[in-house]
């Protein structure tokens, strides 16, 4: 774990994957990150994959290196507790309504620099998830090879909306630290799907053009690359981004007089220009198609390898698990041998942080917490209960011990 | 444009999208960013989606808010320049090779706090891109209904990437505020891409159970959801997360007797586990498969939306842009009408950030720069160059103006 966020506490109360992957960013580096949860685990609590007793492979790695606080939270006075540690800490990540006992006015009460990270479904607070602002903005009618729409399995939204909303937490942080001034970032799946739309030139694409790109199944729009099947049956995709790449491919192919053949006849050059590589596809592909067909995947790697060009044979998740340089041997990944403090018991490699900062250590990845391991170390040192009080509080029910 | 990061100013160098979509993110929160390109553009200046031109839509809208710098970077004097430049600012996203002149370690000599980020393909320096590093962890034989894979459309990875390069920046200049220490965060696509599948428990399940997850079409893994059609003929995503949504689906769909028959039957309990409702969904999609076809969309619309049951139709990415919630009406979106200075000179509706704080006010989205337009104005100003000097420079074709 990197210690970059040193010194930051936050509070989060939050389910599902954008939310806590904000947090879980926060905490690998470095930051203290307490989760606030429904004793006995919040609608997520569960979610598969899961272990034959029903511990949840999901829960327990996007709250890794997390603290756990736990609370009844459907009880007037274990929403207030919540309130207290929100204000205690003055920052606070959530996918909890907008309105409510955690709006941010109301926890902006009693401190008025706090700042709040909300990721919400749509901006006017309707419920929307990964799966449905994807088919509202288009994406399924544009995978896969049609007509069918195809959803795509990563949940791309929720992942990209939580890292922005653990970047959007930095930036008002930063604000704070220069004007003294708290604020609440509010982070919609919705605009987060649509404003992306937007920002690699969809929006802007569809209106000028009055239609709908073609639908191109494995191939790239506006590139050179596609999905293609070498002599001994591997599936292997191959993308061209750069003169170098195209010149060194159309060479380790032989295809030099080929292509030059095609340029000729359709007086373009592909040499520099990747639009047109797209364009003229139709001549293209067969002859790639043929020459990649006649090769073994080995001996294309290497050619491929030598020259730069970037290409990747499909695999399954269970090949990717087993990759040495991916895993075993990536220093991103901790052994986490014996289970090594996961919930679940569970034996398996554990990811850290994505980033790598050559000047820091980075040290092996933490457990995630038990529901409610660190009820009494939080609510007595940060809210200063007595120890009286906090175990009152248990034998009522309205905390949990881990 | 918000001014959550006002004051801070960064140097980007930088092509395709991950590191573009980072300094995006930053400029359209108050930030300066200065791109710093090869005169005339880098190898993404002309991608697509582009106009009858040959004006990138794509680059035009990944690099709103921002300044453009244009150097001959192919002359040790421009890459001198733009090294200048970097330690003038002390902040640098980037996505050129970790080796060579923009190192790190070469551009700290002199500004020994500069941050910088680079987003990378691999984390030893080889190439890999969105689609390649995709195959490598196995999303593409998890999508679609098989058995070939399919590649999801959405760059996912680059998006993420962004997002997390953006995180990263803003968490080393914390480090940097508390212990004065700089250093370089580097983000690799690989990393970003098997962390992810880690992240969301997929390496502990393939690792535990010893193989793969089914392949599920658009059902989505663990819980009730999937695409249906009315009897209109519309395909509508469904999912559900919560007890709630679950018990108003059922009786919205008038399906509360024929469930506990099967409840009954399998002597389980689907009120409150997505597992079981996911492990029974042989008997459940079936049942629910009828009673959807029999209904038209407007109608199940209304009785979802009633019940907060999460649910979206599939749509075209230009039914998306026609939508006044999400484009047209939404804040999020500026209308840049004739062209509003877009270097392509085309009009469309143009985003700005995803986040809404409530506590400032969000300005116009801001154009893209042309190649080289904010040169003089950067080189002069950051640089303290004459304008002797400048011209000098833009004579021996070292500079480029916009």
């Amino acid at each position: 774990m990197y210690d970059m966020l040193a010194g930051l506490s936050l509070i989060e109360a939050s389910s599902f994957m954008a939310s806590p992957s904000a947090g879980l960013y926060c905490a690998q580096l470095g930051a203290e990150v307490i989760r606030v949860d429904q004793i006995g685990g919040g609608p997520d609590y569960h979610r598969w994959p899961v272990t034959d007793d029903n511990a949840s492979l999901y829960w327990e790695n996007l709250n890794r290196a997390k603290k756990s606080v736990a609370l009844d939270l459907s009880h007037p006075q274990g929403r207030e507790v919540l309130q207290a540690l929100v204000r205690a800490t003055g920052q606070f990540i959530t996918n909890f309504p907008a309105e409510g006992f955690l709006s941010h006015e109301v926890l902006a009460e009693g401190r008025p620099d706090l700042v709040t990270v909300r990721v919400m479904g749509w901006a006017d607070g309707r419920p929307a998830l990964d799966y449905t602002v994807n088919n509202s903005v288009g994406f399924p009618m544009l995978t896969g090879p049609g007509p069918e729409p195809v959803n795509h399995v990563l949940p791309a939204w929720d992942l990209l909306a939580g890292a922005y909303a653990a970047f959007a937490l930095l930036g008002l942080i930063q604000r704070r630290s220069v004007t003294g001034l708290g604020g609440e970032a509010r982070v919609p799946l919705s605009d987060v799907a649509i404003g992306t739309v937007a920002n690699i030139g969809g929006i802007a694409e569809v209106t000028c053009s009055g239609e709908n790109r073609p639908r191109l199944g494995n191939a790239v729009y506006g590139l050179f690359g596609r999905d293609f099947v070498t002599s001994d049956g591997v599936r292997t995709m191959i993308v061209v981004v750069t003169p170098r790449q195209w010149k060194n491919l159309v060479a380790a192919l032989s295809l030099t007089e080929a292509v030059a053949a095609i340029e000729s006849a359709r007086s373009v050059s592909f040499a520099k220009d990747d639009g047109l590589r797209f364009a003229h596809r139709d001549a293209l592909f067969p002859l790639f198609e043929r020459a990649i067909a006649a090769r073994s995947h080995a001996d294309l790697s290497a050619a491929f390898d030598a020259g730069g060009v970037v290409h990747s044979e499909y695999r399954t998740m269970l090949d990717a698990a087993n990759d040495p340089a991916l895993v075993r041997d990536n220093p991103v990944f901790g052994a986490m041998q014996d289970g090594a403090g996961n919930p679940s018991g569970a034996s398996y490699p554990a990811a850290g942080a994505f980033v790598t900062v050559p000047q820091l250590d980075r040290a092996p990845p933490r457990p995630a917490p038990r529901n409610g391991q660190h009820s009494e170390e939080v609510l007595t040192g940060r809210l200063g209960m007595s120890s009286g009080e906090f175990a009152r509080l248990v034998d009522a029910g309205l905390v949990g011990l881990g």
